[in-house]
């Protein structure tokens, strides 16, 4: 991994850091055995898919990328059935390091068209199904987006209706916005697909509901008939992986190819009612809290990276003629870094506890307890949002923060983005996303009106309004906690009285939630962000020593860096005021230079194996002026030192301009 | 360009804007008569490109892309020689509309070389030169930036060591950072290079020269003794141009080879300083006021296309049952929206009011007076930065706002957003531009501390601190443009007070500096947006009838979203009170409606032709699914039912799964 020779200005970062970075990884990797296991299934993909000599994948055309990336997906087939990989962390690992941050054709399949069969399959279709998808006899994905319908579940347009003569459902798309659009995998791997569609049976709509559908031969892999099938062509990113687009005409399935462990339909056409799909709620969260410590893990490569390059880097002076410095140590790139550090941390410490919530939540309900489901969903629908916005923005703000280089695919930065950047628009669009959150704020302050006692991670809306920060120079963690709590507050309650005032003048509660839906958007992104910082604040409470104190610095840069990008909120009803704002500022300079000398070693804690950067910049050794070159001498279009389109297109250009110009003396030499 | 029918969203959309688009692009293009020939430009230069049936940028491979750049190169040297185009505004429209957002790789050589030739040449050297570069023997680049130096000249390290012995320059690259590294057209277009070198003789380093360094054989194109020469690789963007790296081995040219308008080398190594540079400060301002006017028509692309699609895409409802709405219709897409539209005409005026200021100056400097350049250099580093930031930032903002469809490069975004983010680390990187405006505005905080009178832009600087904000509902321009001025004259004061206290404190001013150069920047972004706003107002105040009031109310639109986005800094000492922020957050809603039956209108006016936003989603005619349906179909990876990566990779790698579990029954269909 590493050049016998590390980079001495990255040696020196490594030596100076006031704690052990190890302790850190520990923690991030569940303790020493994890994390050793961790490095050693790393180092085997490494090695493993070193030996292919793979091209960087930015370098590739998108039929080259599909290419490699089912070569990708091979080597870790191979490799999990040689350990006998299961356990999810380990797998996720594994695949990390054999495909990092490329988008591999059997992703879907392996996720949601698998946990659908498993979660929506009676066991009869388990039984038939599972061992074939299992086998890779079938290889599937999940098509529910459509060419003109995304978020909102109920504009979808593909049909399934019910012919109960030859017991068959017949499955159309039948205008071209209803043409299923974006599924991973579909367009040129899958071979079969679940198909979300409106049940339609004795002429009556039932909405949506899951099939699975044949799209093609599973010996010829030839599209079937009434089935127009196909990439949809080249995108900012993860074009390694065919997303496809999908036309069903008239395509006749078995009655049993719906999946109906919740709903069925009778031989004869009687549609059957679900008795709860309350439980469907809970493996969105599980869906959700992946992304939100997905978004963390992207955001904390990119953050190593820049923190890494930015102590390699020397350029300009602080003090003038004494030579160049680390640009690390100019304020203004430690601003552009250190907070992105600590909101890596933030991210990840935020998806474990949602997670850990998640589970405690599914005890509850297999106990028969729904109580806490309604907050854990809101949480994750805006720690979704707030994560894949931090992170994403986050990961552009390091490629800026490594200048000109960032730009270049040799940093590996515009890979991550790329790769990142969905998780926007994604699984629940953000702007949706916070708005469902919104809706469940503005309702516990609804109950909270008439008296009513709030869930956990409601309570702190039960604090009277108005009140002064008790903020001071020594940022108290629990003091950021109650500001960011205080904001929040106030913020739903103002755009729940706006509600309620234009109820109140006779608009309708559909008209003014459109047109107070910006402040509910803030109002649930405030909501959102003191759960982070409460649950960043309590994890380092749990730590020790010097770990303890480093983090809790960090976690101080997190909140006061969150308080002044957002300050007016804070400031609007007084809460904080002109000197606790100017103290911030101040207070926020210190903990920058407070966090700088361990910037390096908090990066080096995620413990990531350059392979899995895939950085010039990121390297352990800090050599990145050699692997820059070396990046560049590879170049495709240096294979040739002329190319052929010198011949073919610039030499004639030229000529044609020479001729315009035929008195002018060309010497040999200028 | 358009399509037999338009969609009916989008036509009514048209017929209800409460002005007349028309007149709003006579304003952007300088009247009927320039609008009519800028439409004639673009529309012969789409027709003759659309001969060629040129495949979508993005699916093709980088020396595909570079192929394609030539090609389009060369169809817009022919129409330029056969319309006998000189007017660089002219100029500008015919290559956008052959070449939209595509680098192409004599980009620099029309540039800064030819311009680098004509103002740092002496006119024996013009003679010579000149009429080789026009007729194309001579491709040229600049090539300033190495691997391991950027915005700071002063470090670059590659040296030309005059020998008298020979009249002659060696040029060396004596380390592995001093290989010059991302000059466009480097790679493999040019055949000869201004190198910007360390200007050694009689054993003195001069620092930082011009000189006119051969690459390549004028016949063969083979890179000469001493030079190696390549492509630097796959990058986020502009893969269309060959940007490269050039490292010099003990290169030998002639004396004359500097360029020697300003210093020179006497034949026996004497070296004779410059009488006067600081005409060259002239050409940077104007070159960063292209850069402004570059980043605003990037910005206009993106809203033109996300404005566009929302009055076209139906999604979600807001009257429960009434069915789904145009996404204009929500008031989150119009925040998304509406104040880039407003941000994009800001830009555009702040640009043309820059380059007119420019002529000002240039004309005052003819005259002998150099008084307003340093606000004008001070104002061009700042404005270079926001700009930048803010288009790109707005560019991103629109992808995310055409939810996943944005994704795909069929919307032109990706592609739009790749061309434009390089602007932030480009021709000064942001942040060490605004530092440079900070400077300025130091130095007159401390010339009115000894009671000196400030230059126009300065003045404001002049008013007493404190005092509050007379904002009230009306939202009165002069009072929005005051606000502005206020907020930024008292960070400007608060910063230049931190200086001298640390300074009193017996901090070093270098190391002063660093630990606030956070709040310089913040300062200098602050008096950038000042301009802007200001500039907006008075330019919207020359308009008349409906598009006066239109353009008043986005203009208002761009002011206030702004202050609440730091709506901190202006409450920060009380100029703003809670009233009037609570006030403010009411306006920004109210504002939102009113620009909205305008949004399509304003955007429209930047009349660009289809073909230049090469989007499936910006179309005039609106008809996005059947152009993004084909663009799908169209894509490589269809071209085969079945790919041969199927046999190769897909179909083993299944069967090496089946062996596993041979005790499945496979069936003939699902």
């Amino acid at each position: 991994m590493a050049s016998a020779t590390v980079n001495p200005d990255l040696q020196k970062e490594r030596q100076r850091a006031t704690f052990d970075a190890d302790q850190l990884t520990y923690f991030l990797y569940d303790g020493p055995a994890n994390t050793r296991r961790k490095r050693y299934l790393q180092n085997l993909a490494v090695q493993e898919t070193e030996k292919y000599k793979f091209r960087p994948i930015a370098t590739l055309s998108q039929e080259q990328q599909y290419e490699q990336a089912l070569m990708r997906s091979f080597i870790s087939g191979q490799l999990e059935d040689r350990l006998e990989l299961k356990n999810a962390k380990e797998l996720s690992f594994l695949r990390e390091a054999v495909a990092p941050q490329v988008a591999v054709p059997y992703g879907l399949h392996m996720s949601m068209f698998m946990n659908t069969l498993e979660t929506q399959s009676t066991e009869e279709q388990k039984a038939r199904w599972l061992p074939l998808a299992k086998s890779f006899r079938m290889i599937g994905t999940y098509a529910q987006t459509e060419m003109g319908h995304g978020t909102f579940l109920r504009g979808l347009e593909t049909t399934a209706t019910y012919d109960a003569k030859t017991k068959e459902f017949v499955v159309n798309s039948p205008t071209i916005t209803s043409i299923k659009f974006w599924p991973g995998g579909l367009g040129k791997t899958a071979n079969c697909c679940i198909v979300m569609a409106r049940l339609i049976t004795r002429g009556h709509d039932y909405g949506m509901h899951p099939f699975l559908v044949q799209i093609r031969d599973l010996d010829t892999h030839q599209p079937l008939p009434g089935i127009t099938v196909g990439d949809i062509g080249a995108k900012f990113g993860f074009n390694s992986n065919d997303n496809g687009f999908l036309r069903l005409d008239n395509v006749r399935i078995p009655r049993d190819n719906m999946l109906m462990r919740y709903s069925q339909v009778l031989e004869d056409g009687t549609y059957v009612k679900p008795k709860n799909d309350r439980l469907t709620y809970g493996t969105m969260t599980l869906i959700r809290s992946n992304i939100v410590g997905g978004a963390a893990r992207s955001l904390s490569m990119a953050v190593t990276i820049a923190v890494r390059y930015s102590a390699v880097r020397r350029q300009s002076e602080i003090q003038p003629g004494a030579g160049e410095v680390q640009v690390l140590d100019f304020q203004t790139q430690q601003m552009k870094l250190l907070p992105l550090v600590a909101t890596a941390y933030a991210l990840t410490i935020a998806s474990r506890n949602m997670a850990a919530f998640y589970l405690r939540v599914r005890q509850q309900i297999e106990q028969g307890t729904l109580e806490e489901l309604p907050q854990l969903h809101a949480l994750s629908a805006g720690l979704k949002a707030l994560s894949s916005w931090q992170a994403t923005e986050g990961i552009e703000a390091c490629r800026l923060a490594c200048g000109g280089h960032g730009y270049s695919h040799a940093s590996g930065l515009p890979k991550l983005y790329g790769t990142g950047t969905p998780l926007v628009t994604y699984e629940g669009e953000n702007t949706v996303m916070m708005l469902q959150t919104a809706r469940y704020l503005v309702k516990c302050h609804g109950a909270l009106q008439q008296g009513q006692k709030l869930p956990s991670l409601m309570k702190y809306l039960e604090q009277p309004p108005g009140g002064s920060s008790g903020l001071d120079p020594r940022l108290d963690l629990s003091d950021l906690v109650t500001a960011y709590q205080h904001r929040a507050a106030r913020m739903v309650s103002d755009v729940s009285a706006k509600l309620m005032s234009a109820a109140s003048q006779g608009q309708k509660p559909y008209a003014a939630w459109n047109s107070n839906s910006v402040e509910l958007v803030e109002a649930a992104t405030a909501h959102s962000e003191a759960y982070v910082v409460k649950s960043f604040v309590e994890t380092v409470s749990t730590f020790s020593g010097k770990l303890c104190s480093v983090m809790e610095t960090l976690c101080r840069l997190y909140a006061v860096r969150g308080i002044l990008k957002s300050l007016g909120e804070f400031m609007q009803d007084g809460y904080i005021n002109s000197q606790q704002a100017k103290m911030l500022r101040s207070c926020l300079a210190d903990l920058l230079a407070e966090v700088r000398p361990n910037a390096v070693a908090l990066v080096d804690a995620f413990d990531f194996p350059d392979a899995v950067l895939d950085s010039a910049l990121g390297r352990w050794d800090g050599q990145v002026y050699q692997a820059l070159y070396d990046y560049a001498v590879n170049s495709k279009l240096n294979e040739k030192q002329v190319l052929d389109t010198y011949h073919k297109y610039q030499r004639p250009f030229m000529e044609s301009q020479w001729k315009k110009n035929t008195t002018v003396a060309v010497p040999a030499r200028l």
